[in-house]
């Protein structure tokens, strides 16, 4: 029977319980929402000792369904001021899994400010005090505890803007080389576990065990039916493999949707130097890896190992995002840089969408120039020595842009937008206004219909149709972030009966309930309606479910479009 | 017949149009909020184009009413994101009340984002580069008016702060001597007037004439009867004048309610230090000045003028907010020193209480220790210097508290409270929360009741009856702030039948209008609802009308007292 771990960071204590027969039922964001919307006071300091960091693998996560090894981390955001789930590949979900943890709950404050460590294994629960990894990167961090604990743990840690309360802190997650390359990037989740004084969780999985289906031939079963669809849509089985998520680079750039130097047109001259097609060769001449897989049972495979100039590992992928936020956002062509600032922001624990958000509005602050890529690693420099203006780097670009007086923002509920422009895809714009975690491309990946031609077709240029679509896809992302499952599985289950059915079934062979696509989205409902209804308690309305002015105001070339979805097309997507 | 003019940034033009027949009768807060309700986009930046920038003279000033000088500014603010008035003494209100001018509104932004200068004289508004203003401190810039306007002229201007688009920048106005002392401090409007490019706006009264009441006798003898209960009133004809604003230093610091040390207790060791009796004894015995008026026609004469340890000017007061905010709340007890940090402040155009209070919060994050008041004047010079900590420390509280992850940051809509703790005096609490205006003591000054037994007594401690005080203080001061008159009248319309009488005399005599208490009461109200639902269209509900929780839940000494009216109380406060 799985357990949840209740960590008292106040009293340094653990306490052990048993899920209810509801949270039994759910994993991943369902859980985590569910828990920080039931205990969390909506209006206390993101900081404080009253909110509460919740972990937790999802429903699927350690039973050897393919792909389903995401880690779900929880808490109201420092960030945003609303709730926040963000999730994770990595081996430390399925570690979890095998030592039949359904939650991992952290909660209070440290009352000596102490930095600690968490110590996970088949016995339960330590906390140590570990003053001793105070300011150190990821990277440095998890050597340490290989070093001592093996090279059989997962790690869950910050970096230094974890440790300094940021707001664009990460949480790091070990991948299968045991580096700190997955992230629950959006955020600040890594500053509320600073602020609980947890410098990293050593997951040890010895003695663990895969996870026992209710209905084990049922489950082999719809194992089957669910990797034959994965195998068969030509995204998951030959795009993401072959380029990486940066194969999009080429593809949102001539859909006129690729946000260059802070969202001030929608094409980047210099995109081809940094698109998935050069980085794939870049590794390919260095030796690097392609077709690389986060976590184990991963069969999408779209990570990458990127090298440096000198053949020397560097860091993972880089992804879309990422390339996107320090590269035509910045105005930045170099892809080694880029890469050299991914490796940066993993290692300081920095969300890179939010990273390179923030030196984009430093950029039109005249802090540096855009295009400046030695002034762009300078400015994380600036976070690494702690300085004043690292901390605004390190703390989103709102908060930046208030201190330096820009206007153009790209924020929604104080989280900046990631690759895609809003203008010119107008049903990512929905979802960017309307989500419950501020502005954040995962939680209704409209691009699948707008420009992939995933699931449909919807005009991205048109506002009408895109509240419907945003509204499905919040819907059905929320119920694939409480399995487990990676979200590139959506582009299957979005195109493939077989590939919904067989995520329905995996789900029912699980728990031993029936489990119908009837269920699943109303599974996605419930997620959201917990969400929204914490939002409201913390002050949220409709006045916030809106993309910041100039959107509606500055044409975008080249399609010199404005985002024009109405306020009562938006404030329609929670019609359900 | 009075002119409104507006002032279009954008295309650098100036147009006049007459007020319609419901402004001609509104002046001061009830003006400016009413044009920045009815013509602003309440989801606009502040500090973009679409947000606009009002003054206005009160409707008594320049009648000759006493107390009527203050001036109103308006706008949404940067500071909190609601509606925002500040108001100040000096001349400026006076003189463009005499050269008719209801109004000016500044609106839109210059594409060159160069800076200019408004002349505002007999002949109109005109509108000039100013490019050599650029970065100087408001003493410069207004002895460089004086120097080519003559000394018959008020500036209103912004310092380096302002310029720089920070959220604690103030507007300056000049006082009787020409300096530029008197400030609308609250909200940021000083950043809204430099996202428009003025610099300094220069009226020059020339040929202007004292405002002609309706009803000339009846005014003579409102003028009277109202004058005469002011000089009846101890507060305002023995204590202000004598001890200045800063007599309440041993006063709430007695009653356990004086914030020091970032609202950690509720006295201070030091308080006889910077006591506004010790102040008095220093400013005597260094030939300084005692009952100091801002403007023409002031009979209480709370400012005063202070001379440094050679007998040079340094700076005005300082006043009971600004004594409080560098000196109890900052644990520095060196009055030379906080009236040195005022004169920064004056100078760097910053409100005194939003820095103070940011100074405390930079203390509490370790930046400098609490009591170092060279390292408090260092962080003003952070300012001067335009450096990345010096535009934290000039973006208010919040700001900075959110780039180096403080949990104890005593705002409300992002404002900083001023110099009462809401645990120890409950009304100021109420009102702290609940007002349109973030944390603002002036907006229903519940000392009055709850500590100086003027208008009646309120038990402090008690949670009981704070929401009803607050919502009549709030409706009365909404009404004063339209009238142009000092706040400081209220003392006497609060304890003096014949002080209401007159107020409400004057402005029948001057509009020609019945204008009774109860007219009173509902212009009040009128300007409240006007603000209270431009802060809903900007998205702000009851669940913002709150202190940060830990108000609730650290006891303030010595009354270990928590702020504990129910949230039902707070969302009572606008049932009228």
């Amino acid at each position: 029977m799985s357990v949840i771990y209740r960590v008292n960071m106040s009293e340094l204590t653990v306490s052990v319980e048993h899920p209810d027969a509801a949270c039994e039922l759910l994993g991943g964001r369902g859980l985590t929402s569910r828990i920080v919307a039931s205990e969390v006071t909506a209006t206390c300091h993101p900081l404080s000792a009253e909110n509460k960091l919740v972990f937790a693998p999802g429903l699927l996560t350690g039973t050897g369904a393919p792909c389903a090894g995401r880690l779900s981390a929880g808490a109201k955001s420092p960030l945003t001021g609303t709730i926040k789930e963000a999730n994770s590949g990595g081996t430390a979900a399925q570690a979890l899994a095998a030592l039949g943890i359904h939650a991992l709950i952290v909660e209070g404050k440290p009352a000596d400010g102490k930095l600690y460590r968490l110590i996970v294994s088949r016995s339960g629960v330590e906390i140590e005090e570990a003053a001793a990894l105070g300011g150190l990167g990821n990277y440095e961090t998890v050597a340490r505890q290989l070093e001592r604990f093996g090279d059989k743990v997962s790690c869950v840690s910050i970096g230094p803007a974890g440790e300094m309360g940021c707001a664009a802190a990460s949480i790091a997650v070990t991948d299968v080389e045991h580096r700190p390359t997955r992230h629950c990037g959006r955020g600040g989740l890594g500053a509320v576990m600073g602020s609980k004084g947890v410098k990293v969780i050593v997951i040890d999985p010895a003695g663990g065990q895969r996870l026992e289906p209710a209905d084990r031939p049922a489950f082999t079963q719809a194992v089957r039916k669910f990797a034959a669809a994965l195998s068969r849509h030509p995204l998951s089985s030959e795009t993401l493999p072959t380029y990486g998520t940066n194969a999009l680079a080429n593809v949102i750039n001539q859909a006129g949707a690729y946000p260059t130097c802070n969202f001030s047109t929608g094409q980047f001259a210099g995109t081809e130097a940094i698109s998935g097609e050069r980085q794939h060769d870049i590794i390919v001449q260095r030796d690097g890896v392609l077709a690389h897989a986060c976590h184990r049972g991963c069969t999408i495979k779209c990570s990458r190992i990127y090298l440096d100039e000198q053949g020397e590992y560097l860091t993972k992928g880089p992804e879309y995002e990422t390339v996107w936020a320090h590269g035509a956002n910045c105005g930045i062509d170099d892809l080694d840089a880029i890469a050299r600032m991914d490796r940066m922001d993993d290692d300081l624990g920095l969300d890179t969408i939010e990273t390179g958000a923030t030196i984009a509005v430093a950029m039109e602050a005249g802090i540096i120039p855009f295009g400046d890529a030695a002034g762009a690693l300078g400015l994380l420099e600036e976070v690494a020595a702690r300085t004043a203006l690292g901390r605004l780097v390190a703390s989103g670009a709102e908060v930046l842009a208030k201190a330096y007086g820009v206007t153009r923002v790209p924020t929604v509920k104080g989280q900046s937008m990631p690759a895609y422009d809003p203008r010119a895809i107008k049903g990512i714009g929905v979802t960017y206004a309307t989500t419950t975690q501020g502005a954040d491309h995962t939680a209704g990946y409209a691009i699948a219909q707008n420009v992939l031609g995933v699931g449909g077709k919807v005009d991205p240029l048109s506002p009408h149709g895109q509240a419907e679509l945003s509204r499905n896809l919040q819907i059905a992302t929320a119920a694939i972030d409480t399995s487990g499952m990676c979200l590139f599985v959506a582009f299957a289950v979005l195109d493939d009966p077989q590939a919904l059915e067989g995520l329905c079934d995996l789900i029912a062979a699980r728990t031993g309930q029936t489990f119908t696509a009837q269920d699943l989205s109303e599974l996605g409902k419930r997620v959201l309606r917990s969400e929204r209804d914490f939002n409201a308690r913390a002050g949220f309305t409709a006045a916030d479910d809106r993309l910041p002015d100039f959107f509606r105001m500055e044409k975008l070339p080249p399609h010199e479009a404005v985002f024009d979805v109405s306020d009562e097309e938006l404030d329609s997507v929670f019609n359900f």
